[in-house]
């Protein structure tokens, strides 16, 4: 009996075993563990899993039965009843979460709902910056997976290792002297998604307690990813075209003990600022100087509305202090989690933490990546969604032009697909955030951009999707603002 | 020419910028990036990329056709020479390790080594604790990772987010029940591989100092993870069949502030031990009466030789302090990555580091265990590789008895495919791992078992592969030993 009351779940008076087998068995089919029509574990086999007798399985069966929740088939076994169509307790998971907002939101609490709703298909995604399904080469990238899983079979189950798939690599070095970095395959490895080779490189270049310079506004996974790690941040303010300040930065070096820092350095995320050539040199002229180590996404990089890609401050390191961070997830395949670092000097640290975090990255989603890379099809890729990426920004700001309060202003970016809007002061996003909720809509209020909860007016829209119904949200979401007025 | 300068290599003292320009990309080509038979950047593009003149790219360009590195062709641009087979400087990455063993190793070294060998070819592979991909169900699993990436075309490409793929999760929880525990889909976590649930679950339940309880001796990727994360180990003897001492256990819980508990419950590696159900209930009955976690990692349960699958100490949790961790990197798919947790009442903490350590675990993979687990291939697969295992591990014991030196004994593990063996005292298990990799065959030698090199007569051996090579290799290392003898 005390492996029965071992698992977690209602608390329980019945005096019979067998009352209490039947409620653990109730409580997996309510929450999901077995489905309508599903056959369940046999007598025998339940009564080996719990450690308790046939009899006492089988009367708790019966009482199940008795109860409608499960049904005998003879010389086959039991089920659970298919006309048992809606659960009385309804799954925690499945609860739209536009129905689940508590009365006052922590800017932590929202990031965790922003991170968790990423797919969540009842909300207008305007939240996220989430690229359209329409706008990956699913079909391409699919069938690629299936030929390169069905030409390296036994390559395509197995372990990688660090520093990872050399074909991956290998096309990630030549893609890279478009951004003005020469790398061959070894200066490379890969990682799960950008985000992982982020969080590698503050691991690696700091540690707890230690201070971060960080652009800000700044992506608020950032922010949280930080404060997990115990590292502090300083937010250095960064402008809508040129993106951080340099004199700002050099000033805080000088007042501060500063660890690292970590920019966006194109088409930044939330402001889509660019920093020019010029600033991303004195960038790393300025930490260089120091020793400092600059953690650089360059994840929207390859979204430019331009002809040429930017470059990145990558191609001005000469110590080796740069650690250039990307991934696939904007432009080919989110789901897949395929990104990659250049970490420099610091590239034995980073593959030993990779490998002791989560061993080498998925392999066949390396492969598919890498083949897709090398057959051309990313270059016509990007063509297409350079235009489509504009053109919908471009759309979008003028609807928030249309629909926002008087006084509201929106940034022009030249790349990447998201859009920052300030809002007259009157407007209270983090308000407007649980009201567009409410009406189905996801937007990511300005205070989760900042470590101090600045930008009280302020919001990102993902421009990622486009469509009527998507115009009608930004709508909507302008409404919500102008009606806060006093 | 900042930007020139910049990229690490060969340090140069030419004068000529168009030199320079010439020497990098030569770097570029003996190292990987283009390969023979490969066009190289336009002049008008390196120009770009490089921020430098036209006229200094030609001339670097000039200087490579003469140097026989690169050549013209008309109206296409220039191509890497095809009959450049063997670059002069042979590439980092592919020097086999067995070549590269310098003459003193630390454990780290060697762990590091052993990670990293996982797909050497070039190797006899007993070392690493690896499924032969004969064993595993490769046409089947890549059939099913076309069809459920055809059919769920855009879900595939896309973010997964917290807890993870809920088919997979349901499939997870059903068969949860086989070893004992009633969990519902929402009680588990997808992962990176159990690898990643065991780093997560040691960051939430641990800061910086504390001291874990392990089973000692203890897979080295563990040790090595502890370490890097700034934890402290301490080591409690383990028994061949029994697993882990818990009289030594409670004595070292009774002197020291113990953290959390790490065991392999199930067909440990290295030793192949396995709890009885008894073991089981008291080792989670003495950590709860502390309210100390239990992190328990079960992946290799599934491959038991008996009928039914043991049982996992979750079983016996009361409190929610047990973090059951496992994947299908043993018996599915180790390149899928593909692991889960059932983190009790630490739950929310783990679904909180990990959406920041790498966001949710890639989709396609999720969806292809799911889709194996859901339409019955794995039942039948487990049947037929438990088989296949047990014949290969009492082959390869009897291979060890035949040609190691008198006074070696070995494991009969009951599940699994890892042996340990203890040589007489006179074998040096570092040196005899030296002299086997000389012979290009790896083993695991038993200090990296242990944080404080206990062991020294010891080593693992992976018995996931079998066939007349391993079984020389075996008889080689046996004779390497033998040969130790004063």
């Amino acid at each position: 009996m005390d492996r029965l009351e071992s698992n977690p779940g209602v608390e329980s008076e019945k005096i019979n075993l067998y009352e209490q087998v039947a409620e653990r068995m109730a409580h997996l089919i309510t929450e999901g563990t077995f489905r309508p029509g599903e056959r369940i574990s046999s007598v025998r086999g339940l009564s080996r899993q719990l450690g308790v007798s046939l009899s006492t399985v089988m009367a708790a069966y019966g009482l199940l039965e008795n109860l409608g929740l499960i049904e005998a088939r003879p010389q086959s076994g039991y089920y659970v009843r298919a006309r048992l169509k809606s659960p009385s307790v309804p799954m925690k998971r499945e609860i739209p979460s536009h129905a689940a907002v508590p009365k006052t939101l922590s800017v932590s609490d929202i990031c965790v709902m922003l991170l968790g709703s990423l797919s969540n298909r009842d909300l207008v995604p305007l939240g996220g910056a989430l690229p359209s399904p329409e706008l990956l080469p699913v079909d391409r990238l699919t069938r690629t997976l299936s030929a390169v899983t069905r030409r390296f079979k036994n390559q395509s189950v197995s372990y990688d290792v660090l520093p990872g798939c050399k074909t991956l690599r290998t096309q990630i070095a030549r893609r890279a002297m478009t951004a003005g970095c020469l790398l061959t395959p070894d200066h490379i490895v890969t990682t799960h998604g950008c985000f992982e080779a982020v969080n590698l490189s503050l691991r690696v270049v700091c540690n707890p307690g230690d201070t971060v310079a960080i652009e800000s506004p700044i992506f608020y996974g950032f922010l949280q990813m930080i404060q997990t790690l115990g590292l502090q941040a300083i937010e250095i303010p960064s402008h809508p075209t040129e993106g951080i300040s340099i004199p700002a930065l050099g000033y805080a070096i000088e007042h501060h003990k500063i660890s690292a820092c970590l920019v966006i350095s194109n088409f930044s995320n939330p402001l889509g600022s660019c920093m020019s050539d010029e600033s991303k040199k004195a960038l790393v002229e300025l930490l260089s100087a120091q020793d400092i180590p600059l953690i650089e996404d360059d994840i929207y990089g390859d979204i430019c509305f331009q002809h040429d890609r930017p470059i990145v401050a990558k191609a001005f390191d000469k110590k080796g202090l740069v650690l250039l961070c990307s991934s696939f997830s904007k432009t080919v395949a989110p789901g897949y989690r395929v990104g990659w670092i250049a970490a420099g000097r610091f590239q034995e640290q980073i593959e030993r933490l990779k490998v002791l975090s989560n061993g080498a990255t998925a392999t066949p989603n390396q492969l598919a990546v890498a083949e897709f890379l090398a057959t051309g099809g990313y270059d016509h890729h990007l063509r297409r969604i350079r235009r489509v990426y504009a053109n919908q920004t471009a759309a979008m700001a003028r609807a928030v032009e249309d629909h926002f309060p008087k006084g509201t202003s929106v940034t022009r970016p030249t790349g990447g697909f998201v859009l920052w809007v300030e809002c007259p002061n009157y407007v209270n996003a983090l308000k407007l955030y649980e009201m567009s909720l409410e009406a189905g809509i996801s937007i990511a209020p300005g205070p989760v951009f900042s470590i101090k909860g600045k930008y009280q007016n302020c919001l990102r829209l993902n421009a990622g999707f486009w469509s009527p119904r998507i115009e009608n949200a930004v709508a909507i979401v302008g409404k919500l603002a102008a009606a806060m007025k006093p």
